[in-house]
C-alpha cells in the first residue's frame, strides 16, 4: 500500500492511497458492511454512489458466515462481490459494545457470541489471521475502545494494554503468510480517551512500531465534539504526515468536514445508512426528517441538487409514503440518497482542498445545511 | 387500447396490447406493485428485469396515501416514477380478505380499513372513480370474489351481484371524465367459483356487456390446479378472441405456462416477490430454498444459465448468508431474480407460440423445472 500527498491546504489534506484493488482518493468515506453488505443497497449502487472502500466487521464476520466460508470463497471481496479495496475493524469494538463480555487479560478477550452464545477468544494473533483470511485491503489491530466517560487511570492502563496488542499484531501480520497473493496493508490504533497526555503518548509508541496508517479510536463514543476536535489536534503532529490518518467511527457532516480541517483523511460510520433507514435524509440544506406530515404533498425531489437515483427520479412525497408504509423501497432509496451525499461531500472536500480553499468551502457548505434553506418547498 | 392477435398456437396466444403507456407483449406477467411499489425492487430494476406493466392495488392506495395525495401528483404513474403501463385492481378482493368487513348490498361493501379501523365505502361507482383517478391504463371492475369452497347457491348469487355491479362500473366508467388525458380500458371480471354453468353464464354476460379485456377472477384461491384449469378451459371459448384476457392472481411457473396453453394472455401473482424475500429463489431446475444448509458452501450462481444482477454476480452461499444475517439485500437480490426469471420465462413462452413449438417447448421447460437437474452443484 502507498499514500501519497497530492495536495495540502493548511492542515488538510487531499492524498492517493493505492491498494492492489484499486487507488482511493482522500479524504475518504467508507460505508459500513458490517456483515458482508452495506445495508439496503447493492454492491453496484455503491459503485454509483461513488464509494471507493467499504468496511467489513471482523467480529460479525467471523461468527457468521464464519472465516471459513470466506477463506473458501477466495477472500471477502469475492464472497460479496465487491472488487475495490475492504477495511475490516479487529472485532475489538464489536467485542466490548455488543457481547456478553467474559474476561480481557493479557492474552485477548474472551466473549459470548451475541448470536448465540458460543464461547470465543480474539487475541491480537487470532484477530490477524483473521484478517489475513477475510482478505482486507487494510487490516486493523485489535485495541480495546475505551468508553466516554472513562477515568484517566483506567484510560491509561487500557491504553497501555492496547499497546502491548499492538505490538504483538505487527508481529503476527507480519508473520502471517498472504492467502490471496495481494498485499495487505495494517492500522495502528490511538487510543487515550479525552486525555490528551495519553493520546499524544499512544502516538508516539505507535508511531515508533511503525504501521501503514494510524487510526483515532475511542471518539465519537458520547463525548461533546469540540472534545473530540481536540483530541485530534492533540494527535495530529505526533502523526507521520506520509501516512493515512483514519478517524473511526465519525460522523455528521460537519463533524467529517472538521476533521478533514484538522488532517483526517478516513473515515466510516454508520450513520448515513442507519439514519437512512429511519427516514432522516441529509441533503444540502440540512436533514428531512421524511415521516414528517410537511412532506405529505411534497413533490419536489429530497435534495434538489444530488443526481441520485431518489432525487433524479421521485418526490419527498413518495418516500414519505413508501416510509409509512413500511415499504422495503424506502430503506433502498433512503440508502442511495445518503451514501450519495456523504460520498458527493467527500469528493467537494477534496477538490477544495486540491484549490486550496477548503475553510471557506467548508464554511459556505455548512452554512447551508445549518441554515436549512429550502427545506421546506 | 388496442389488442392484436400476431400469432396463435392451438389455443395459445401472442399479442400486442397498445396503451397509451406503451405497448405490452403478451403473454405477459404483471409484478405486483401492491402500494406502490413491487417489494424491495427498484423502478429502474424492474425495467431491467423486463417488466413492461405493474399493477397497483386500489384497496391499499385508496387508503394511503389517499386518492387525493395520488392525484395531486399528477397520477399514480407519477407519484411512483414508472412510465410504462399500470393496471388498478377494484379493490374488491382485499375488502373481502383483509378487512374487518361490515355489510355488502346491492349498493356496495361497507368495510373498516386493516390501517386504522376507520369505515369506507366502495361502490362500483366509486372504485370507478378511484381508479380514474389514481390513473391506471388498465381499470378493474368491481366484483365480489368467492372463496373456495362456495356452495352453487352463494356462487350464483354472488355471480349476479357481480354482473349487475359491472354493468354499473362500465356506465360509470364511461362518463367519467379522463383526468389525465390518456385513455384507459375496463376490464370486466368473469366469477362463478368451480362451477362450470355459473362461469359461462358470466362470460357470456359480460361480453354482451361489451369490456376491453376480461379476467378470470375467483381462481387460485385454493381449488386444485387441474379444476382452475377445467374454468380456463370452460371459459376461453366463450370470451371474444381480439380482447384480452387475463387470469387473476396466478400463480406458479407451471400454472403461467398451462394457462398459456389454454389461451390466458396477462397474469399477476405476489409469489415471485413474496417466495423471494422468504428465500425461495425460482430457477430453470426448480426452486431453492436458499435457507438450507446445503448452499452453505455452494458459490454457483442461484440460476447459472440466468443473466440478472443476483446470478451474473454473487453465489447461492453469499445470498443463504444475507437470509441468514437478515439483510436486506437478501430480499432485494432474490426479488431481482424471482421476477427476472418470471418475465424470461413470458417471453421465451411468446417466443415459442411465434415459432408454433408452444407445447413441445412447455414440455421441456417443465421437465426440466420438475426434474430439479442442476439444484446440488
Amino acid at each position: 500500500m502507498k499514500f501519497t500527498l497530492v495536495a495540502t491546504d493548511n492542515a488538510a489534506r487531499a492524498g492517493l492511497l493505492e491498494t492492489d484493488h484499486g487507488t482511493i482518493e482522500t479524504p475518504v468515506f467508507m460505508p459500513v458492511g458490517t456483515q458482508g453488505s452495506v445495508k439496503a443497497i447493492e454492491q453496484r449502487e455503491l459503485i454509483e454512489a461513488g464509494a471507493q472502500i467499504i468496511l467489513g466487521n471482523t467480529y460479525h464476520l467471523y461468527l457468521r458466515p464464519g472465516t471459513d466460508i470466506v477463506r473458501a470463497a477466495g477472500g471477502l471481496h469475492k464472497f460479496i462481490g465487491w472488487n475495490r479495496p475492504i477495511l475490516t475493524d479487529s472485532g475489538g469494538y464489536q467485542v466490548f459494545s455488543l457481547t456478553d463480555l467474559r474476561h480481557v487479560d493479557e492474552t485477548g478477550v474472551t466473549f459470548r457470541s451475541h448470536l448465540d452464545g458460543s464461547e470465543h477468544v480474539f487475541t491480537p494473533e487470532s484477530v490477524m489471521r483473521i484478517q489475513r483470511d477475510l482478505g482486507a485491503d487494510i487490516v486493523m489491530v485489535l485495541d480495546e475502545c475505551t468508553p466516554y466517560p472513562c477515568d484517566e487511570a483506567y484510560a491509561h492502563q487500557s491504553n497501555e494494554l492496547t499497546l502491548r496488542w499492538a505490538r504483538r499484531c505487527k508481529e503476527a501480520f507480519d508473520s502471517a503468510d498472504l492467502p490471496y497473493g495481494y498485499t495487505q496493508a495494517l492500522f495502528g490504533i490511538v487510543q487515550g480517551s479525552v486525555f490528551p497526555d495519553i493520546r499524544k503518548s499512544s502516538a508516539k509508541a505507535l508511531t515508533d512500531l511503525g504501521f501503514d496508517g494510524y487510526a483515532l479510536g475511542g471518539l465519537a463514543v458520547g463525548e461533546p465534539a469540540h472534545v473530540m476536535y481536540e483530541m485530534i489536534e492533540t494527535c495530529e503532529p505526533l502523526l507521520p504526515s506520509q501516512k493515512p490518518r483514519y478517524l473511526m467511527g465519525v460522523g455528521r457532516p460537519e463533524n467529517l468536514l472538521e476533521a478533514i480541517e484538522r488532517g483526517m483523511d478516513m473515515f466510516d460510520c454508520v450513520l448515513p445508512t442507519r439514519n437512512g433507514r429511519n427516514a432522516n435524509l441529509f441533503t444540502r440544506c440540512g436533514s428531512l426528517n421524511l415521516r414528517n406530515a410537511a412532506y405529505k404533498s411534497d413533490f419536489a425531489p429530497v435534495d434538489p441538487e444530488c443526481s441520485c437515483y431518489l432525487c433524479s427520479n421521485f418526490s419527498r412525497a413518495y418516500l414519505r409514503h413508501l416510509f409509512l408504509a413500511k415499504e422495503i423501497l424506502a430503506y433502498q432509496l433512503a440508502t442511495v440518497h445518503n451514501l450519495t451525499l456523504y460520498l458527493w461531500l467527500m469528493r467537494e472536500a477534496r477538490e477544495a482542498i486540491l484549490q486550496r480553499r477548503y475553510v471557506s468551502w467548508k464554511r459556505s457548505v455548512l452554512e447551508k445545511m445549518t441554515q436549512g434553506v429550502g427545506i421546506e418547498s
